[in-house]
């Protein structure tokens, strides 16, 4: 059986090398591309995923799984040879379901949807974004009719980035949520001025905003010998493979939060990737648990951290040293409030943490409307605006800041969005799990302590990676189920004392 | 039939896809990819080359082209089905003599290798990169068993990159350039203090040398909506699909040649790569008819052009003002002949045009000993530097500055050193050619004469791809055979200008 699972690797392998010149391919898609590439790179991006779904959802693949599918259930559950056989044995199960050619045009379709949505944004024009939409979410939904599902057509695809959650229990969870940010967006929205954040709009260098990023990073352990950081259009993470994690920031030079914060976030996302155990290279467990978990780590990077007093307390002054005119006249207490400013704003990736889910609420049931068919896709701009004004009390004066603004469904992720709630909630179960280990890393944020929660992070989720599933590392990690309470606490408490409630 | 040949351009449009992602990967390795990630690309790159190996050398592929043939012979023999045919039966014969197993392992030992070089290189220390040089000749000479051939072994790998030229013939030619070359070199050594280049030896910065070569680019038609230019450490041009060819350069600030003329030599692979007929994309047309006939384009471009008294004419003011400390004083005349200076150097990529093809020489014998079995790698050192003084009167004093300056046969170019030189022979008769139809290009090389030779190159040359051979191509664009004697006198006329002779 040892050489059984040795031909096994050779073949996953295979795969996954496939896969990681694909995500090469996506990296410079979306940083150093010349724009007349877009069609060719396209179709070699189709090429590699027929591929790599060709070689992974063949009876050879499977044939091995069958025969080492009653050896690896003997062996303990968190081995190495168990967990691949295992994870594996799941994906391929999904995968032999979905025709290659069905995956062939998702690929085309979304990477020419990459280039239509970009133009389109640019010129804020929904109308030359609509037929690719339109492609992407027919495609989407015969995705979704080959997987199969018991409840709701989106379970289908939910599956694929938060395995083993349904839409049933995140529509719960959201409830949760809903119940008591609502009022407390409320509360906040008549005293909005508590808070100033204009200096936050002055003009920052581009340069000195991206030397403050990579000092941060580095400071994170974020290690330059195996990753970089590069600019694009919108922030990303991916792994090209062992040893080779990429980080892509935006900058702008009239809004200091920007960069920084989301600078942040794919670090968080990073460092789980460069986290993950070396063994598990070129095999299915190289990856997080969940879309949720992986957010759980750029949310608690982002906010959890990044927007505390604690690690300000640390960094402000080099800030200030960086821009003295902008910010040597504000206090630490003054520059923590304004990064945590709540105001009920247009673009997600912008929204400050209170209200950041409510655009996801609105996302994940237009998305849930569109798949079932509710919700024609010509009209999402309307439906768009509708939600933006009944959750926000704020509508876009455009679609570019509208319901063009995020790259997800141009590139077929769909189902997506809920995952950043769920990371929400996990980070504070997460971080105050690691508190208890270790009380100085909250109380003092700064340079080794962000070490030190990089590597409690490292021990107890990154390099694990696809081991355990989601809701069984929420249990091993903090000893019971992902739930709403230490998140909302969390939320509550701190913007209580921010905004005098 | 026509269904039968878009299958095959379904399967050779794939095969393409794979090659595509290939140098995508390889750009990314030579220019952004982290150093952790060396072992992961070389993995990938394997398995990526060893797919478009598999797929290409398939029974299927082989079938199609079998019941193709008769019908394709009834064609035009420049028609596209035809020329796609032919060409693809003629790779296609030489790719089923070599086992997959063979190219997975030449592609994991080159990608390494190129690792191990720049590592070796920047150390200076051959010994770290011998392994991986004797283990590239040995699957190189494996390779030419397996292609097989009638004369020496090297005409099997020189095939690849030169078809249809033997080394037999290639020694003849060398022959003929050596009875005059050398002579020439001989005589101008006497007479070096004719020339002074001690200004092009100040300190010119990084940024306006990156500046001038954008200019002179884009006046020279290269597209930047489909290419880019980026820094390594080898300056390399690669085209990775249709609408996206990329080169790079790199600049040294302490001398003003060598980013310049290495930004133009590049731009002429690229023009070639960016005026490929369209209707090739995703076939085995799309590429150059011979590395000999691709680097004609980039030598022309480099020396023919970029250092004619013409060129410097025009863009010597503009240089002047960039750099006016440096080059303010000096005369139009004195930059001419600084840039044209000769002398025997140490580094290939550095040197004259005289002496250049004695570089070539001692590599084109070196690497005919290695493969015969005369010359053992780890005498390799030793022997190039005995060369080095014969031929050219100089003794590296490390081996960075000699054995390992190149990066080609780290990355398994074996057999392609001569085409430089062929390259050089075939630039005076096809410039020559273009003369006759525009006598004014050649009068004031300048801005819009520029774009006039590129359109002539692209309308008589580049647009063909593979579809004529360079044995055919040379007949077609110059109506005789490739020949020695319009670069001998040109040179021979240039030099004896400038050193009075």
């Amino acid at each position: 059986m040892e050489k059984r699972f040795a031909e096994l690797l050779t073949l996953l392998g295979e795969v996954k090398d496939l896969e990681g010149a694909a995500a090469a391919l996506s990296w410079d898609q979306q940083t150093y591309m010349p724009p007349q590439g877009a069609a060719a790179r396209a179709q070699q991006l189709a090429t590699l995923k027929e591929m790599a779904h060709t070689k992974f959802a063949s009876d050879s693949i499977g044939e091995l799984l069958g025969q080492l599918k009653p050896w690896a259930a003997q062996l303990p559950h968190d081995s190495f040879e168990a967990s691949v056989v295992r994870v594996a044995e799941r994906d391929y199960r999904k995968a032999i379901k979905v025709p290659a050619q069905l995956v062939s045009q998702l690929s085309q379709a979304t990477a020419m949807g990459l280039d239509t949505w970009l133009k389109a944004k640019s010129a804020s024009d929904f109308a030359a974004f609509m037929p690719s939409l339109q492609r992407i979410i027919d495609l989407k939904v015969q995705e979704a009719e080959a997987l199969g599902y018991e409840g709701s057509r989106y379970d289908a695809l939910l599956d694929a980035y938060e395995p083993q959650m349904r839409s049933g229990q995140v529509n719960e969870l959201f409830e949760q949520l809903k119940q008591r940010l609502i009022p407390l967006v409320q509360a906040i929205s008549e005293r909005l001025d508590r808070v100033d954040d204009s200096f936050l709009h002055q003009h920052y260098p581009d340069r000195k905003q991206w030397d403050f990023g990579i000092h941060v990073l580095s400071d994170m352990g974020f290690d330059f010998r195996s990753g970089r950081q590069d600019r694009a259009v919108h922030p990303m993470t991916t792994r090209l493979g062992q040893g080779d994690v990429r980080q892509t920031t935006r900058i702008q030079e009239d809004f200091l939060p920007s960069s920084m914060f989301s600078t942040f976030h794919e670090c968080g996302h990073a460092l789980y990737e460069m986290g993950l155990a070396e063994e598990f290279t070129r095999t299915p467990l190289a990856d997080g648990a969940s879309l949720g978990v992986h957010e759980s780590q750029s949310r608690m990077w982002e906010n959890l951290i990044g927007r505390s007093f604690g690690f300000w307390r640390h960094y402000f002054p080099r800030l200030q040293r960086l821009f003295p005119t902008q910010l040597g006249q504000i206090s630490l207490d003054a520059f923590y409030r304004a990064v945590n400013r709540v105001e009920p704003s247009l673009v997600r990736i912008e929204a400050d943490e209170v209200t950041y889910n409510l655009h996801i609420f609105i996302r994940f049931e237009l998305e849930q409307q569109m798949l079932s068919g509710q919700l024609a896709v010509q009209d999402l701009p309307e439906a768009w605006n509708g939600k933006m004004s009944s959750y926000l009390g704020v509508v876009p004066p455009n679609d570019s800041l509208g319901v063009l603004q995020d790259v997800h469904w141009s590139v077929g992720l769909v189902g997506y969005f809920p995952t950043y709630t769920l990371g929400n909630i996990l980070s504070v179960q997460f971080l105050e799990t690691a508190a208890n280990d270790y009380p100085a890393a909250l109380d003092h944020l700064a340079g080794e302590n962000l070490l030190a929660i990089r590597e409690w992070m490292k021990e107890h989720i990154h390099r694990h990676g696809r081991k355990f599933t989601m809701p069984e590392l929420v249990q091993k990690v903090t000893g019971g189920p992902i739930s709403v309470e230490p998140y909302l606490n969390y939320i509550e408490r701190k913007y209580a004392a921010i905004y005098d409630l």
